[in-house]
């Protein structure tokens, strides 16, 4: 097997072994078995501790050797020396992958360094590849198997994540489940001691189920490794990263995290811009841009057009919009006669954004006056902007039906509480209409489709 | 009656004249009895429209005139030139408040900017308040009273606000109601004719019940009336503006859309530094300031500190506080002694941001550690990143503890889902302590506290 085909198989387990599980709700051993067991994983599971006999009603094995069956995957959740030792009795066994979740490694100086090198050493030695050290788990929702010590709820999309953070990655999950999104894959790289955010990436590309990549990374060492990667599969898979170390203090708080050498700010733009990785500066910008991405249509042209019946929020989402350098036009002529045609005679000045006041509250108009936009050859993408009413509720089927006739996008603004976001999102969000709160967002959502089809086209025309 | 009088009566108004009442659920003439109706409001309602006898079980009023009891309130819902003339009429029978709904005034050009003359010449020729035209309407949650056209239900807090826009004021609305929290009032300014954004400033600096300000804002030809206003405020009750018109194309369209000079940016960066009104960028980060700044204590210092059990949150909360220029010192020796303490042999190394990892899952644990570094005099405030587990749940009884103990705020980010944070939103925010999901929010809830406490001790510090 080669590197891909274990890290493949480190997913996609027929059997899993958690080394330390511990029948103590309190405890990282109890939560991971717990997760892998509530996630429904349908692989054999061998918890080992020589103190136990059952847990979760499942036999214990006193120790890897006595399991006697082949193991895909171990997960060790020992301390930091006891994992050293572990990892090489599981490369005697014969297991290829394994994830350490402890930390006290790299991040800690010279000593911790060294311990890290033997941990990397006894991987490399029996051809395993290692998850970790210091990292919350992996997920992979393909395979019912959550294999981190959150035993949350996934729902499946194809979006995929690396993250050197836990949490922080988590965070990616349950903003993307609260924008009504599943995932794909989730793997805590944490320091990297043999698979490093290269390797994952090598991987997403060749995994047919992830069509997009999300990130949060302090750093790697492999620089060149990552721009290899990520130009070859930025054209075919868009790929979002949250990069930390921009700040001293940042950066300093990285080395004692993950122990990453976090690199210069400046120098980590020039790559993004050379190898049209996608940036994003919060948890939530990451969700929009991974929603955005995964489920709308690219734009036919870098122009936005802005389309509301109320015009604050189109102001504001113009100012997002122009802050990120957008392109928004002037109506043409004839597409400005077609929309007065429709609205009749409402005091507005029509032009981009396109407020159409009391012109565009019925759902059959504000569908009528998108077609429109969207006609025009000179529209990309469309932003379109409603405020929810309870008599009015929201043009969803109308919208969806002016996107799916002009193949355009429109990203969907409903000025609304969470609450009447849930009961429109799985109509639009299912039809292609990414759907959120506020302008800003919306804007977002834009400009991250604009930002991704700019870079396609560019690539496109390099020979 | 003087004005501050008339504003305050047209806000808690013992009678009502809805005028182009309308029986069409599609009409706002219906929408907006329909508020004033299901929002409790305990007064008199009077329907005016010659076509209709009863609506929603009330009599309707052929005319202003036919109705011969006193109406503190006149919301005038018909077309831009008939609404000169009823509040011409409505002027004559002594109505001292109004709101005009309609647009098509000074937004359209020069014509609509003599209808505008017109509608303010008519109100001033009969001393009556008006807000509007161009407007949403009103909401005063102490009466009761929502007189807008759209019917939602409302918490309440302490927070008021002021908007040129009624959808992007709603958002603030929407937003804070997901945030856990209500309003105090509403005014949607509009066009400004007659009563502009220092009008209502005024009026809120001696509401006892309005504790902070938030503003939508386009322009208002009163600079410095604003001025004046915002600098007697400020140091009393916060003021945050969201103010638009920084791109060119946003300035055009504010032009057309309440037909205001939104002015040079730069000058308003100007006049926020000099009075100490807060900017805010987006619906959501107006809602951030506004929870925080209503419900924490005052900073006792503008140092902050962040406690975590997990690093990688911590140094993306760093990175936006770094990023707005906050102070995070080192952890003082003693104090880094006491936590060492508490956590024992967990291999971290401590510095601020405080990364305790395994050594902060138990919630008593968390709950000590806030109160040590709440305790160094060092400390001005906190920001407590923790994830949310199934098992784990949320330490806010411990960290509720450590805040009342210390009297120096508290900012909690629960890294979760919007579910988990409802779970704990209502104990952590009744006791004073903001919460919120993602690290992003939570230091920018920070950056408000810190920012408004220099404010503050800047001007205690003048003579």
């Amino acid at each position: 097997m080669n590197k891909l085909e274990r890290i493949e198989q480190s997913l996609n387990p027929r059997s899993i072994a958690i080394i330390g599980a511990s029948s103590s709700p309190e405890r990282v051993g109890y939560n991971i078995l717990e997760s892998i067991v509530k996630g429904g994983f349908k692989g054999e599971i061998f918890p080992v501790n020589p103190q136990y006999k059952e847990i979760l009603g499942l036999k214990v094995y006193a120790s890897i050797r006595e399991i006697k069956k082949p193991v895909d995957l171990a997960v060790i959740v020992l301390n930091q020396f006891a994992s050293v030792e572990m990892l090489k009795e599981c490369g005697e066994v014969g297991v290829k992958g394994a994830v350490v979740i402890a930390g006290g490694y790299k991040e800690m100086g010279p000593d911790g360094k060294a311990l890290q090198d033997q941990l990397a050493a006894a991987a490399k030695a029996h051809g395993m590849v290692l998850i970790g050290p210091n990292t919350l788990g992996l997920i992979n929702t393909r395979a019912n198997l959550n294999a981190t010590f959150y035993p949350d709820e996934f729902k499946k999309s194809a979006i995929s994540f690396i993250s050197q953070s836990g949490a922080y990655g988590c965070s990616f999950i349950y903003k993307l489940w609260d924008h009504g999104i599943g995932i794909n894959k989730w793997i805590g790289v944490g320091n990297q001691a043999v698979l490093g955010v290269p390797d994952i990436l090598e991987y997403y590309e060749h995994d047919e189920t992830t069509k997009l990549i999300g990130i949060f990374f302090e750093g790697t060492d492999d620089i060149q490794g990552f721009c290899d990667a990520a130009k070859r599969i930025v054209p075919k898979k868009p790929i979002i990263v949250v990069k930390a170390g921009k700040s001293e203090l940042a950066k300093y708080s990285a080395l004692t995290h993950t122990g990453t050498d976090a690199g210069s700010d400046e120098g980590w733009q020039e790559i993004f811009k050379q190898t049209g990785v996608l940036g994003a500066s919060s948890a939530n910008d990451m969700a929009i841009a991974c929603k955005t991405l995964s489920i709308a249509p690219l734009p036919r042209g870098e122009n936005l057009f802005i389309l509301t019946h109320t015009a604050g929020p189109s102001i504001m989402a113009t100012e997002v919009a122009m802050a990120m350098g957008c392109s928004m036009p002037p109506l043409a002529e004839k597409t400005k006669d077609r929309i007065a045609q429709i609205i009749g005679n409402v005091p507005v000045i029509l032009k981009n954004p396109v407020d159409v006041a009391a012109g565009g509250f019925a759902h059959d108009k504000f569908g009528h006056l998108a077609d429109v936009i969207l006609q025009d050859e000179a529209t990309g993408l469309l932003l379109a902007c409603y405020q929810y009413h309870t008599i009015w509720g929201c043009p969803s089927q109308a919208i969806i039906e002016a996107k799916q006739k002009n193949g355009k996008p429109i990203i969907m603004c409903l000025i609304s509480t969470y609450e009447a976001f849930l009961k429109e999102k799985d109509l639009l969000q299912e039809n292609g209409v990414p759907l959120f709160q506020t302008p800003e967002e919306a804007a977002t959502a834009a400009v991250y489709l604009i930002n991704y089809y700019r870079f396609k086209s560019r690539s496109a025309e390099m020979i």
